[in-house]
């Protein structure tokens, strides 16, 4: 055992092909022909069809909320929403979010403001927020991040204080619990991916929740892009319907939730086992919730401690097969157009800058093993054994 | 033979089931099935997956064109292409289009200017376009019309005159050619639809062609979502990925096009022979083009010819299971968020007003029969002959 036993160093990769990051859960082929057969049968394909249909009820069902609203995918969603919100000037979110949650607000003709996150929970700081608040923030945009939650009561109290709206970015968080209550019930309404990284996948597509009868009815108005003439005054449609095959996925992934999320729960707790003993690695908790889908596996790399930096590490595991992802990099307000446009914040967010050069991601879902982690903790392991080795070798 | 003969006073309908309005086109169950199994098989579901890559291929080819973009909407694709056209301001665009033309511009933040139509060819007055320039404005969407040709030659002219951008809203027109150049090739770029009503579908999805690579590059770094990093400015990204159960109909769509173009050019020529025989009706010819995919049937009623207002012959027809439609109804003008924002339009638009209160549109495409024609023109033939006995008992 030395160096020249990493595959970045010449040795076979410890996998035989990548094992990518995400959820990436399938139905068997028998229950998809099944379904599909459905479809071409009955030759609706898009638009509230039976599929479809069914899904939001069992949505509704599932998450004990008044509206789950389907739709193409989670970035449409929250345009929608943010229109059917009637929001304007501002929009208060996390630049350590998927960028996505930031697009959605300025397509729909608004500005970002970025708050920093808190370092501990990596959710939004909830005591930076009263500060960005302004006479033009018309909004919070809360992000339930890696399968935890960004304290959507505590956030409630804010927004109701400064009278602001309040809704979720909660891509990662479904089947996630607060207190006994679904995320998807707060705010004024939150917003579900359901890509196929997402541990419920349509393979692409989403879901808005909210309880207000009022905004459910102008955002299915919103959806179809031929509801101009409806009763209920909105700003403007755009077509986010969310197809039959997508439904089709959905619904055998909802049936499917409980046995996925504990695949992933088995798994984090053996990731935990194995990496809190390596030094200088520090596994994300999901936080502030009493249930979690675990979606995803995120560690902290501290490069004095664990001997290398974290975009090294990344290295190693790739040329291992193991596809680990620098997630969320570089930060939002690092990205065009903000860099640019909103250059305020390239030094107002430290804990931003501090977990975007130190988080990573590594895979966790339905095609991972209890063996694959076993191999991916050793690698790891391995890689802080050597650390000065690798460093050196590495540089030359 | 008389009035009790039709449905709307007491007859069965003419048809059994209800006669959509749309191309509606779908292979049949074992190349369904095929095409699925390997989408499964794969387990690649979205994102330039292999169809995709196919269809693309292929789509250039078909088109003469270099970049086929697809997308997972027309309307995203036309949010995408002025964001990436980089309009500003203000763009010209008729009134008489589907609400997503004109909804597509105020999602990228810019504004519509409405301009009418000629009242022969239903396609944007060229002569009206030159008065509604003024320094604000950036770009003129062109909109093919009817399965015919807005003059993109002249466009150019106008639009280069006076400095500003040209693209195009084609969702009606693929396949269709202008003097042997398929449409797809004009002004900076062309946004097609491939939704189930179109002549070729992907039961949803859409595609942008363009001639100007960077202009494609920067497409290409918009649609995905995550291409912020990409060296390419772009201005901000959007969810617009098209899925293989998308390109899978596609690709059998595009195959079968010219069978489809066919049937369609068969079904017009019926409907013409019979309709140009009754007083008041008259067909129009898909204008401007040198080969049409005659995707719709559309006709004008003249209510004192022909006895009954256009709305009256949609409720016959209703009444048979002919789902024929008023369409373009009331008009882009005329609907929220519009007529109260920009109220100038209201007066200034009078051939717009005059065909949204005279076209209708008839069934079309690959399940309509020339039986079924035949059905729908004697139908019509029978209301125009008993006009004034149908309008009194109406009244009552």
């Amino acid at each position: 055992m030395n160096i020249t036993s990493f595959a970045l160093f010449g040795a076979k990769p410890t996998f035989d092909k990548p094992l990518p990051i995400g959820q990436l859960y399938f139905p068997s082929s028998e229950r998809y022909e099944a379904k599909f057969r459905g479809i071409f049968e009955r030759q609706y394909y898009n638009n509230n069809g039976p599929l479809h249909e069914e899904l939001e009820e069992k949505l509704q069902q599932f998450l004990g909320v008044k509206h789950a609203i389907c739709v193409s995918n989670a970035t449409l969603g929250l345009m929608m929403l943010a229109d059917a919100m009637e929001l304007t000037g501002k929009v208060i979110l996390p630049a350590f979010t998927f960028a996505a949650s930031a697009h959605s607000v300025t397509w729909a003709g608004l500005e970002p403001v970025f708050c920093d996150i808190n370092l501990d929970t990596h959710q939004i700081d909830i005591n930076a927020i009263d500060a960005l608040i302004d006479k033009d923030v018309s909004a919070i945009m809360g992000v339930n991040l890696w399968g935890g939650a960004c304290n959507p009561k505590a956030l409630a109290e804010v927004a109701a204080a400064r009278g602001v709206k309040l809704y979720f970015d909660s891509a990662h968080a479904f089947g996630c619990t607060v207190d006994g209550t679904s995320i998807g019930n707060f705010g004024c309404a939150e917003v579900f991916s359901f890509h196929a990284t997402k541990i419920l996948s349509a393979t692409e597509g989403g879901c808005i929740c909210t309880n207000d009868d009022d905004l459910a009815v102008r955002l299915r108005s919103i959806r179809p892009s031929y509801s101009l003439d409806h009763p209920v005054s909105i700003v403007r449609v755009a077509n986010a319907r969310m197809s039959e095959a997508q439904a089709a996925i959905a619904l055998m992934s909802l049936e499917d939730f409980p046995e996925n999320q504990k695949n992933n729960e088995t798994l984090y707790h053996l990731y935990a086992g194995k990496l809190n003993a390596i030094s200088g690695l520090r596994l994300i908790r999901p936080a502030g919730v009493s249930f979690s889908n675990y979606q995803y596996l995120v560690c902290q790399v501290d490069e004095r401690e664990f001997g290398l930096s974290r975009d090294m590490l990344i290295d190693i595991l790739k040329a291992e097969n193991v596809i680990a992802r620098r997630y969320f990099y570089p930060g939002l307000h690092r990205c065009l157009p903000y860099a640019q446009e909103l250059p305020q914040y390239l030094d107002s967010l430290p804990n931003t800058d501090s977990l975007c050069s130190s988080c990573i991601q590594l895979p966790i879902g339905a095609l991972v093993s209890a063996q694959s982690v076993e191999h991916i903790c050793d690698i790891i392991a391995r890689t802080h054994q050597y650390a000065a080795e690798i460093r050196s070798r590495h540089e030359k």
